[in-house]
């Protein structure tokens, strides 16, 4: 029985910080009023749920109004689809909801590099005058490529541009996905130069299905949801009040920890990757090589010749929770696009672990697991018959 | 200053009943894992979110696999329209999510009588060769009215048969959103006949944005969001956990308690209900007049020649908390579309209290609530010269 713990899958589900839970509490409790409805009590729900608006909207440079609430990144991806109607352009890295999104429309989808990364050159050669949105991630939360978003919005401020100039009145939108990012990136909107960001409660130690679009004031978004007009008509539905006061709180804590959990994060994982790349001369390191291009909580490994699910199995045994890639691909055991978009031959592919550090990873935690995935990974080559 | 409270607005929202907040909180603390994860801690997570699922299904009476979470009721029905493309029939009185999505479709509005009760026969009536969804409430949240789903259902399975019969492919499905009447009125879906039911837990002292569509094995669901295929790929996006777990104890609850709740409710509304009408002769009770067609907890008053909104005012430093109409409409101070439908002269609608009753009324907070309502009706009559 495993009385050590390792959990290493920060990537696909955080922990709530005891703070957002807190903060939360009182609108699961007594402060449970509807925020539309007209008497003192539920003006008040109101307001605080506006000012948690406010927080998010000013930890991203941006204006509350500009803030849609959704449940969930996924959401708000799909809101930000549904805002254009014409020709998508996106990378063949992205989350699956943008995959998704792009493949129920007419799109482009740029190849990237064997990096994961899409240079901000090819998304500007796949846009044709038809194209009305591009969408490129600010990171990817399955090999942790940060993408050149900025770039990219140079790209597309320059389409625009053009447009303006031959008095072509579609509109050209950039949409960047900050999901995954957004713990140790920030998401100042002027920064990134995008008309649209999405960002998830989930990813930075908030409550699940809950988060939201920004948008910019020429974005006009279009319901996916119609309703009681909530949110400015875009997204109906009695708001998720605890939900997006947790979400106000754990942005706020995720900014002022941003840029030194970055540091420690990166130390972390730089120390598990350099002892298994010391026990496995032959495991593959997946992603870009320089630091700065990658998530820093974020390792992804291959292990030629061995089964990623195996390797899984055998570490929960051993108190030690890894992912094989993205959860949601994980449940049904594909290979990843991500990877294969990349390049990564599938005998590769499928020998593939994700470990994400998050706020309450230790080096101890790090160095346990360091070595669980070492006996777990030497026990299944010795079976396979595979040198590492 | 009020020392006293009486919150009457329990059709608005709900607070989470304590077993609920208690069942939700592991899912808020240790037990965050993502379902979709493949280690062992994330596969119970996922085994706990699918028996909450598995009782949901049980308490309807239907199965696991025809149960989809949503971010709550208005997603639902949003949903259900979704399932369909052709024309659409619904009555002049439903909640504003499923009236914005017929009038975003080719629709028919059937008429209600002055009792918001619409009848099966005129649905009858309104269906034609292209209908594709019929959409009656299971009870009216504003005026209470119990609407005759089941006489409904007959209507829809004859025209049905009439198809099949002319080998006509065409389907036809019935929906009912339940949401507000699943506190006191059973949600078996034999029992409604539909073919797809909504529920919300945020009416039933669970979390807010958090419902469910039931539909049967002959519906085929289309996604509204797109993405990580989660909710067999009709409702993408990770799952709200803590938010499943906490509608399945909520409905559980309610279940357990229904008929002997809605005696008690009953029992207070109408305690209410008389002594006010004893205050007030020229008082207008709306909704139907028998009790077993309206909802046993909410009582709808109109106070003509008065201001809802002074009342509300009025009453809220008194500590009393009431609602002026749906929760969402209130917020835009529009004259109700129900109160409209029902023939309700403007004079009168804009003279009305929504009250509705819930688990922690007690009759001292009737009695409190009775006296202030008379006093501030009393005051605002003489300041507009309003004899009542």
């Amino acid at each position: 029985m495993a009385t050590r713990q390792a959990y290493l899958d920060y990537g696909a589900a955080t922990p709530l910080a005891p703070e957002v839970v807190q903060a939360m509490l009182p609108y699961l409790t007594e402060r449970f009023h509807n925020p539309s409805a007209p008497y003192a009590l539920a003006r008040s729900v109101r307001d605080d749920m506006e000012a948690a608006r406010a927080t998010l909207a000013r930890l991203m440079g941006a204006r509350p109004g500009q803030v849609t609430l959704t449940a969930g990144a996924t959401e708000a991806n799909n809101l930000a689809f549904a805002a254009v109607d014409g020709m998508i352009v996106t990378d063949a890295a992205e989350h699956e909801s943008v995959r998704a999104c792009a493949e129920a429309r007419r799109h482009v989808l740029v190849a990237v590099g064997s990096d994961a990364r899409v240079s901000a050159r090819a998304v500007a050669d796949a846009i044709t005058p038809e194209t009305e949105l591009v969408s490129v991630e600010l990171a990817n939360g399955e090999v942790g490529t940060i993408q050149p978003v900025r770039e990219v919005a140079a790209q597309v401020m320059a389409e625009r541009a053009r447009r303006l100039e031959a008095r072509d009145p579609r509109p050209i939108l950039l949409h960047t996905d900050a999901s995954q990012a957004s713990l140790t990136h920030a998401v100042n909107v002027s920064s990134l130069g995008a008309d649209m960001v999405t960002l998830s409660a989930a990813k930075v130690y908030g409550p699940k299905q809950v988060g939201l679009l920004w948008s910019s004031d020429d974005v006009r978004l279009r319901p996916l949801v119609r309703g009681g007009g909530q949110e400015g008509g875009v997204r109906s539905g009695t708001e998720n009040v605890a939900g997006v006061i947790g979400f106000a709180c754990a942005l706020e804590l995720a900014s002022e920890r941003r840029r030194g959990e970055a540091i420690r994060l990166a130390g972390l994982r730089n120390r598990l990757q350099d002892r298994l790349r010391a026990a496995f001369p032959a495991m593959v390191i997946t992603g870009p090589k320089k630091d700065k291009l990658r998530l820093p909580g974020l390792l992804h490994v291959s292990f030629p010749g061995l089964d990623a699910t195996r390797l899984v199995i055998g570490l929960e045994r051993r108190g030690v929770s890894v992912g094989t890639g993205s959860a949601c691909a994980a449940s049904r055991m594909r290979v990843s696009h991500v990877l294969r978009a990349m390049g990564v031959p599938d005998e590769v592919a499928r020998g593939s672990l994700r470990m994400t550090l998050g706020r309450p990873t230790t080096s101890e935690e790090i160095d346990y697991a360091t070595e669980q995935i070492a006996d777990v990974v030497r026990i299944e080559a010795a079976r396979m018959g595979v040198s590492l």
